[in-house]
């Protein structure tokens, strides 16, 4: 090579263009991954189980884009071998990825569940899991506009609402239990909500993440601070 | 530096020992992790909210760990950029630590769940979950030691014995449906113990996720096969 520096630059710009792919390939994950939440959440709706059966069958094109991104960073951490906020995006990328292939499993769960759903009679606390849905559905996509956008104050914004989310879940836990036992007939399909409810509760958790990430993007430093977290469920003593 | 032969040595040796080190914390949550899942059962068993509560309060231990464990990846990665082997080495460890962290919550989560239980009469299925918890537990274990051994025939037996314990909690939710029929004051333990189920058939596929990390550490590439995975109860539509 007569001149090493503009060796340096092509290598450099060939980095940014192959992050650059990578983030995009995320973005499109995030997309996907939003559209299967609203399809699930649509399918329990409307009790439309072809609709369902699709969203659960197009769970293998997440997996399958997911598993190229793995190789991607292994291939660019391998090649380029990046430091500081270069890593940073590279790592950032990885777990990113894995939390959009993890909420994609569990909207295909939903999916899934709400074709068992269909096979018996509709229960009115099923209308309650469409706006659970419609709230984790808006954390994802602003938490996906949040990375696109580096801006570390939207997904702290985002990371804030999952309290929400787990308020509205707590409250459609016990409406369930209520209808458990107003009529054994409730039991089955009450037992598949409360999964339903749970892995959407589970998707916010996820979004939660990729704010974790899209924080310690931008600033190098985790965001840690004392909010509690998670299913307020798990102490429940009565419905 | 007058030979730089020896420092390269010296380079090498000290990655070695902090890759070494790495491996040592890993094993360390492991073990913590399945002392958690085995102290969680047993509160279970013998419905001790006290021990359940000590199993809550050692999670926050896991955690701090595994923040440990990823700012150690983060900076092996940046001053030692390493390559093959050792680059996966570096991932694996990294993506175990997240699944042993999770494993930790499942584990604390059937705890926190327990104490529930305790304020309510015994329900008798409750007897069924410490089993569930011990065909996971020896999962676990065997998982850590083919990961200390980075022996990929032992990981793959452990990947294949997650059927095994699909099957057990498929059993279990059943069971628990039809208690919460027999008597609707069964109906809010049933719930918890469906969770703690859940949960525990998730730590499987936690412990899954650890044989597909190091198959992929020893051999390179992914352990794909086509056995369907995960929740059997999904498509249920009857007890």
């Amino acid at each position: 090579m007569t001149d090493p520096h503009i060796g340096q630059e092509h290598i450099s710009k060939s980095y940014d263009a192959e992050l650059a792919r990578l983030i995009e390939e995320i973005l499109r994950m995030g997309k996907i991954a939003a559209d299967q939440l609203a399809s699930a959440s649509e399918a329990v709706e409307e009790r439309n189980s072809e609709l369902a059966a699709r969203v659960v069958e197009r769970d293998g094109t997440l997996d399958a884009i997911e598993h190229d991104v793995s190789h991607d960073v292994l291939r660019l951490l391998a090649l380029r071998q990046p430091i500081a906020r270069d890593l940073r995006e590279v790592l950032a990328a990885l777990r990113i990825a894995a939390d959009i292939e993890r909420i994609g499993d569990y909207a295909a769960n939903v999916a899934k569940r709400g074709i068992a759903l269909n096979q018996a009679a509709p229960v009115p606390s099923a209308a309650a899991l469409p706006r659970l849905a419609q709230v984790a559905g808006e954390m994802l996509e602003d938490v996906l506009t949040a990375y696109r956008n580096r801006d570390s104050a939207a997904a702290h914004e985002v990371w804030e609402r999952d309290e929400q989310l787990d308020t509205l879940y707590t409250a459609l836990f016990r409406e369930l239990l209520t209808y458990m036992m107003e009529d054994p007939r409730n039991i089955t399909p009450c037992a598949h909500l409360l999964f339903m409810a749970k892995n959407i509760e589970r998707i916010g958790d996820h979004a939660t993440n990729i704010a974790e990430n899209v924080y310690f993007l931008v600033h190098g430093e985790t965001l840690v601070e004392a909010r509690r977290k998670g299913d307020l469920t798990s102490a429940m003593t009565k419905p």
